[in-house]
């Protein structure tokens, strides 16, 4: 019986699963920007050293989980399941870090949404009492996305300006109970919010930021009207990777529904590089908003700067496949609140 | 908190959520096999007058989830939540099936493996009280499947014998809690074991069972050593797409774990084509233990023949990038218990 519901979309935890530590691991351009000094592990080199970019995604997920454990003092064996996903064919980074940690392994897809998908049901199994603590996690990379969907990148092709460019790194966070002891510990996770299948007619896979804006605004919306929450309720409502060219038109579309996202709005997408990294409409990708959630936000709501942040992580639902049988692109935003105990 | 594990990798249901209703809807080749009168619909037609085989498979799982409504007398609006899907990258029958249906999305990915992880994931939500009623749904084609996997159908490649025959067509079942009224229902999911990665260095994408059976014979094991349960506890113990040299595999290994499977035992794929339907070692794809485990395993746990079912649906996590760069097949099974009350 739907006793955790605060109704329509949304779910709420009743118990008030924590975040109790992040992890990222980042590429070289992701650690020259803007956010540099935020993350665990910065590379040097997106391949690291391996024979693929598939295997270079591979271990950041790896070491953004092993980052993870870490800063929680604890071990792959100390969680109960793994949820996790990526952009690629199949899921094969998740599933290979899957096999080398050893972990009981829940492979979710929702594209560059996949983050806030894996916290949404990582707290639903902890709140329900089937874990005590859970790995959160997704990746991207570069050179990976750019093979699967659009060019390999030794084509050199061009790219428009409302292209984004995908992140390379990998975010990880664990899912527990508060501490029984009363310490230190993350914000909690405490109503999420599942997104409906937005489709808009877009066919353009270089302007993903556009495609995705109108399932963001219609999230937002559900999850303020499930909630009786106003937008003013965050201090921030961050989106995942709209870009710069998505951000404009959620605030737009967010705007024709009476919301009012012009103060409290940010997208990791623009947070990541900043202007003279050439990556056009900002970065995108299942890592994008795993880095920044699993870094900045998780420390800036330490430091008391953001008590109240809804993670809004967007989606592009398409395939290569669809794109050449000319298909439009579904797109999904779920979203869940972070909140500080006042 | 843990409150709800039995131990290990294996979760239980304190309200035993029920399987309210299933539905299934498959091609001609599944229609005219052994268990044609199960299925709620048989197209004549796999391509279903549509574009493209991803939309017909798109179609097959809409029509599956309408059976399941239909036979339980709800609509789609009384779903709280859907969580589907399928084989294809990036998950694009079930993304499209969810645009359609309007209905707040879980895109799961666990390859055949899929439709129990559904199962597990649903349930957690019925019963620790985050939804209503949910579906959980996948779906497989065979002409999407060797277009993406192997050749295109067009190509006439050969198949050795241990290839399996990709299935068409789509299962979904109706996950909530017993009726209040004590009226008939389906059976309790009681327990659910989450599978970990296994790979054996498999890189042959026409031996699936082979890779898969070291998976199944892991969770079963894990399963079976969780509960403290024996293999004879279950009337069935149902593997999703082993086939015939996958089950083989799968009997001989669990006899090296001393857990006897040479009674109880039998598999979705097997069950599916007769020797005569040129299936050679027998039914796959994600579709294949979903229909299965919606038509008959429903009806015959219905009409008591069966009172306990272990579905253990295997996936074989590669894609067509792994193997074009030689990696190996990683698998993974997951386990769920199905039991009437005694």
């Amino acid at each position: 019986m739907r006793t955790n519901g605060v109704g329509g979309q949304s779910i709420s935890y009743s118990a008030s699963p924590q975040i109790l530590a992040g992890g990222s691991a980042v590429g070289p351009k992701e650690g020259e920007g803007p956010l540099g000094k935020y993350f665990d592990i910065t590379k040097d080199d997106a391949l690291m050293g391996l024979k693929s970019w598939e295997q270079a995604e591979t271990q950041f997920l790896l070491e953004a989980m092993e980052a993870a454990l870490s800063n929680d003092n604890s071990k792959i064996d100390d969680m109960d399941f793994l949820l996790a996903g990526d952009l690629l064919n199949q899921l094969i980074a998740a599933n290979y870090a899957a096999e080398k940690a050893s972990v009981p392994y829940f492979g979710l897809y929702g594209a560059c949404s996949t983050f806030a998908e894996a916290l949404i049901l990582g707290a639903v199994l902890v709140d329900g009492g089937f874990a005590d603590k859970v790995l959160a996690a997704s990746s991207s990379h570069f050179d990976t996305a750019e093979r699967q969907y659009r060019y390999p990148t030794e084509f050199g092709g061009q790219r428009p300006p409302t292209a984004q460019w995908t992140v390379t790194g990998a975010g990880a966070v664990i899912v527990g109970d508060p501490p029984s002891s009363g310490g230190s510990s993350g914000p909690s996770l405490t109503i999420g919010t599942i997104g409906k299948v937005i489709d808009m007619g877009v066919k353009d896979s270089t302007n993903m930021g556009g495609a995705m804006a109108p399932a963001a605004a219609d999230t937002i919306q559900a999850h303020l009207e499930d909630t009786g929450r106003g937008a003013d309720y965050y201090d921030l409502i961050l989106t995942g990777d709209l870009g710069r060219s998505g951000s404009e038109l959620l605030i737009k579309l967010s705007a024709d529904n009476n919301i009012d996202l012009s103060k409290n709005h940010a997208d990791c997408g623009l947070m990541i590089f900043d202007s003279e990294q050439d990556a056009h409409s900002g970065g995108s990708g299942a890592g994008c908003s795993a880095i920044v959630t699993a870094s900045k936000v998780l420390q800036d709501m330490a430091s008391g700067e953001y008590g109240k942040v809804l993670l809004v992580a967007t989606g592009a639902l398409f395939s290569p496949t669809s794109t050449q049988q000319g298909e439009s692109i579904p797109c999904i935003a779920h979203a869940i609140a972070l909140e500080n105990s006042d």
